[in-house]
């Protein structure tokens, strides 16, 4: 099966929320009047941001998934994808479960596949995934004020303790915290639904997939503000809350996480729970922004300083 | 100097025509009302696309070009891309020269930058670009009329029989003619103003990328025509001019010409003309849209029929 069928016969499907899809030189789709357009791109590479030997199906929901949180983040409605891969070989089965995975999760989420490139080369995915949301509403991260809270939704470092069982091997995980934590790395939930539902009650989001500390820090970064941070305030799994003081990168600093970071007024602190509750979403109080020159210190429960051997993940580490 | 900071260094500019630009969790666009969006995605290989040692500047213009070519065949304006980029190695001259060639063709048309990925892996380029058209208007592959003229702009062939001296060793092109062919190959000029102008003058247009044959014939399969195709009538450099009957391939399947093959009617036959001198644009006509009954033939001048070894690239051949 060449390039243009294997194309055809796994993404060209009619495509959600379009006017034309997959099959032209473009795809065309109408833009919701009275709505912004966000627009993210994630590129992701074998040996790097997954295994040669990942399930397809699920590298396939992760590949949009980690696209969705992004949407999330901005709070954006994600409405189309487009989707590059790069393949060693026309391996068909594979690309069906790829397929699988991916339009599972993009059905889900009412997100419209509307546009590929296939080609081969070493395993490459890249995913460009575009929202709407009310125009001029979006949670930026630069939106940041002084006296607001801190939050982050779900749970953090479930990805990094899995991983760090996986690779380093001086972790021994229990059965359930391996299981939750192998699920959140291949099966991520991105947080669509409560970004949305933040709009208004939030003033700057952040998607967390690098690190908590690292990215909550572009937050503070780009709205020019300090921030008191709690560290046993974090949520994370059981077993890795009685360990906290001895892992705290997996927790604050570890990645694959997907969850929200974001900055709200205490006059929301009852919205946003309620809006948690309503979601079935975690929402937990982990701060304080202040000025920029109090700056930045990650704390215990007894006001002593965190440190972290890693603040975050770089690509050119 | 890590990912953060080669992509801030390069990529990180004031986005045209964005509320917000890169550094967020998405970019923000106002899309034009009474528009349609337009949007398209390529994933560029080295090794299969272009070649390790190949000028990152004339790469960066490519890696664009072949996008913007996406856009002219719909008829849409460029208006924004995303970047996504695998690097084996933090290499900020390459970075440097790769953004140059990047953003001087965005800037010649006006293309806001306002997105991108940085990893490390295989170098492996993929790009989203999105354009607008007034809703309704683009010129689609399904739209071809019985009867139409076909038609091609500028030459065909050229970047063919420069690779095929480059690869294959058995051509001997003079100069002038491996130097035109190396600038079709490296620096290929998208027919953006052309695909506009076509906008109520054409039918059906295609962005000639792995060879016209191929190409054009997604048109006729799209819109269920068959069409007489004329070998002799396809424009090329003189060199090859000279030699058609003894390369066929390159010039009618050999690819890398990011020209635009279209259908039109024949009352707009002057209008074309005209619209091909006003913009510097040679345009020729090659042929006529038939019936499906009647098939598609692809003849020479003397109405015998062309023989072509492959018809076009196939990625994964």
């Amino acid at each position: 099966m060449n390039e243009f069928e294997l194309i055809r016969r796994y993404f060209d499907r009619p495509a959600k929320n379009a006017v034309l899809g997959v099959g032209d030189d473009a795809a065309i789709v109408r833009p919701t009047p009275g709505h912004d357009l966000h627009v993210s791109v994630d590129m992701l590479v074998e040996g790097r941001h997954f295994f040669a030997d990942v399930d397809p199906a699920a590298l396939g929901h992760k590949t949009l998934a980690v696209n969705l949180s992004d949407m999330a983040a901005m709070g954006a409605a994600p409405r189309w994808v487009v989707l590059a891969v790069a393949l060693p070989h026309s391996d068909e089965a594979w690309v069906a479960r790829f397929a699988d995975g991916f339009f599972a999760l993009a059905d889900r989420f009412d997100v419209g596949v509307i546009g590929g490139d296939t080609t081969r080369g070493p395993l490459t995915l890249s995913v460009t995934v575009f929202g709407e949301a009310p125009s001029g509403r979006a949670l930026r991260r630069n939106a940041a004020q002084e006296g607001d809270d801190v939050w982050v939704s779900g749970t953090l470092g479930l990805g990094a303790m899995a991983l760090r069982e996986k690779l380093a091997g001086d972790l021994k995980l229990p059965a359930d915290a391996l299981a939750a934590g192998l699920a959140r790395l291949e099966r991520p939930e991105p947080r669509v639904a409560l970004g949305q539902g933040l709009l208004g009650l939030a003033h700057a989001a952040v998607d967390v997939s690098d690190g908590w500390f690292a990215d909550f820090g572009h937050i503070l970064e780009r709205s020019n503000k300090g921030a008191e941070l709690w560290f046993d305030a974090l949520p994370t799994h059981p077993w890795l809350a009685e360990r906290r003081a001895r892992y705290p990168e997996l927790i604050a600093a570890g990645g694959d996480d997907y969850e929200l970071a974001f900055t709200a007024p205490a006059a929301n602190r009852a919205a946003i729970e309620a809006l948690g509750l309503q979601l079935g979403v975690a929402v937990s109080r982990v701060g304080r922004v202040r000025s920029p020159e109090a700056g930045v210190s990650l704390i215990d429960s007894a006001g002593r300083p965190v440190a972290l051997q890693r603040a975050g993940y770089d690509h050119f580490a």
